[in-house]
């Protein structure tokens, strides 16, 4: 309250990160973080897997992890590893899987194992946002790979690493988003998956997957999740928040013991929460596959709205990364385009979309680009939110042009 | 699998801890951790909570965050201002709460915004290990400030903040468990309260108030919190763990925003899992506080077995702290008696207790002193792990003597 803020400000650690600014509420033209489309979640089902388990196996609550080992709840563990198994061709058991708080959580542990100031990671060129700045946080240097239309470009990557070898340096990792790459929207080959492990076996660098938008794919099918080739050099991260919902916080990392049992004792939470666990095992024995294509269905759908809207206001002038799967898609306006000039006032407008540059190791390379993410807004909202930007971008830009603007009456 | 191991530990980066053990299952005679008692878990109320909230509100599942707050689910928040204000005499808003994934994560982002290394940090002389161990990781130096059965010594306190001064140190906190404190079970008095807020506003040091166990008081009333009388200079968090169940993860912070916002931005991971937060806040909403009671009842009947129980096998050997609420009971043996002797010893035939050394911010005044959590085992577990203790520590010290261990028969 306004009348006694807290008197000791003076004693916060230096080097605190900025204030978080108070809440405004969501904007009305939602095209940022990876929500998903509420009406897709499958809340009745998750209603009767609640009270199914609960009373069943709600007094377990009344122990740290159930009385299970820290790991996670072993049904939920051993759900992931039969999921992995048919999905991604992974052969683990329930022992190899760690549950935490979401992806986000399993990231800062990854990270936390292997990066210390100084230290040097590769990225892809456009990727996670939050992977650039957790990495950055932590004073490591940021090395961007190079993407196309596949995915990692493996003599690009190996470039790379001949070049860090020149310099003496062992990247601690390659974080890549190979199946529906964030932002890109690709599916890394089988090939190419070959390629990239025979680099990390060639430089002795091992690899971060980052698979939390796999269960996504538009044509349910996918190839083997590198962890699947060559588990001894892959630390593989999933999420069921694309799959499911991202509030609940319930993620996974994959990774032999020499991992998990480092990364266990770097974990002061006590365990993620288990009430989630268990209505996730109840529900996602009987029903995620299920789930998974009409989910796919929405979301393509909501796809396709976007892409005829962005045709529509944009025309020719947003060259769009159609996506193979997951929530968001990538798209580029002309070169002398800087997104950043109008991000600011579209969400004051109350229309919000990521800026290229906050997706990219080097943010002038992605001036020009943006990611929509379309799982959230219904397919009007969506309808209005691209003309919106398209009326914001042209004001601020020039562009599209406004004969463009004007073919959708 | 042992056939693959990780093949790139090499580029762990230093300083990490020892690898966790494997979970090797939980001891029969276990008096350790914060378990509660699995038989007083609402099961079915819970399940009847989740069911109803599900089918009402699951579909927001689809949004971090529900769509809300950054801080946590509005309705769980607003439950814990209006609980604080009925028991602990607080006078908050739902956005002076931040929920947290249990308490543990609270303390971490409380220290977090404090602590850098070579800070100070004040610990009551016994006090929750974790604490002091959060504290010793992060590079600070621990002073233990001395307590009797009142708790906190406000005397010695003082004389700690003057030589402290004349050093040139300013603590970054007070850290004090001043409602049923773990391990010593004592409640801080209205008037030491006073005098503790006397000495913040004397010497400019914060106080970090761990209210945990508040709930459990036999009486079900306690003082005030600190909070409630100077929130300008204290930070407050508290659970759900101890009064409802542990392997919810459902903890939180009331502080001013000039903290939270500071603490927020510090934050990494989307939100705790809003789906515990939605069924913690329809079912205490109905039922929290005619839950304590009966949860009260059970864990105090507990502890009069585990009291009757070292009667009979310790005798006068075993000084006891009989708590004034809580989940465990702070004992003394004989001054020649070191617990770490035989603590092992106990873990191999399946019993484990905390030895006081763990529990204490200079180790060696607590060697003969043990903390044991009666929440989880049955009455007959509590008498069976009780005489499991006495022999073992006879064996290896000589302490009970034989003939009080033989009265029981």
């Amino acid at each position: 309250m306004d009348d006694r803020p807290f008197a000791l400000t003076g004693l916060f650690r230096a080097g605190l990160p900025d204030p978080a600014p108070r809440f405004a509420g969501l904007p009305r033209y939602n095209f940022v973080y990876g929500h998903n489309d509420p009406s897709e979640v499958p809340a009745d089902a998750l209603a009767e897997a609640a009270a199914a388990v609960l009373r069943d196996s709600g007094r377990l609550l009344g122990m740290y992890n159930l009385g299970e080992a820290p790991q996670g709840h072993a049904r939920l563990r051993a759900f992931v590893a039969a999921k992995l198994k048919r999905l991604s061709g992974i052969t683990c058991s329930a022992d190899d899987v760690l549950m935490t708080s979401g992806s986000l959580q399993a990231m800062d542990l990854v990270n936390n194992l292997f990066v210390a100031p100084g230290d040097t990671v590769i990225l892809e060129e456009f990727t996670y946002g939050g992977a650039i700045t957790k990495v950055q946080k932590l004073g490591a240097r940021v090395v961007g790979a190079p993407l196309d239309e596949g995915g990692l470009r493996i003599d690009a990557l190996r470039q790379i690493l001949e070049d860090l070898k020149a310099e003496g340096v062992t990247p601690k990792y390659i974080y890549t988003i190979p199946t529906v790459q964030n932002p890109t929207g690709s599916i890394l080959s089988l090939e190419r998956r070959h390629g990239l492990i025979a680099l990390s076996r060639a430089f002795g660098v091992p690899i971060f997957e980052d698979e939390c938008y796999a269960d996504l794919v538009w044509t349910g099918r996918r190839p083997p999740a590198l962890y699947a080739l060559d588990p001894a050099r892959v630390v593989h991260i999933g999420s069921f928040s694309k799959s499911l919902a991202p509030a609940l916080r319930v993620g996974y990392i994959v990774a032999d013991w020499p991992v998990l049992g480092r990364i266990l004792a770097t974990k002061t939470d006590a365990g993620s929460g288990a009430l989630e666990q268990m209505v996730v095992a109840e529900y996602a024995e009987r029903h995620f596959e299920a789930h998974l294509g009409p989910l796919r269905t929405a979301l393509r759908r909501k796809l396709d709205v976007l892409i005829d809207a962005l045709g529509q206001e944009f025309g020719t002038a947003a060259e769009l990364f159609v996506p193979e799967g997951g929530i968001f898609l990538w798209l580029k306006l002309p070169d002398h385009v800087d997104v950043r000039r109008f991000a600011g006032t579209a969400l004051d407008a109350g229309l919000a979309f990521n800026p290229g540059p906050e997706w990219a190791c080097a943010p002038e390379t992605a001036k020009s680009h943006m990611r929509l993410c379309f799982a959230l807004p219904t397919e009007e909202i969506i309808r209005e939110g691209v003309a919106a930007l398209a009326r914001i971008c042209f004001e601020q830009t020039g562009v599209p042009a406004h004969g463009v603007n004007r073919r959708r009456g």
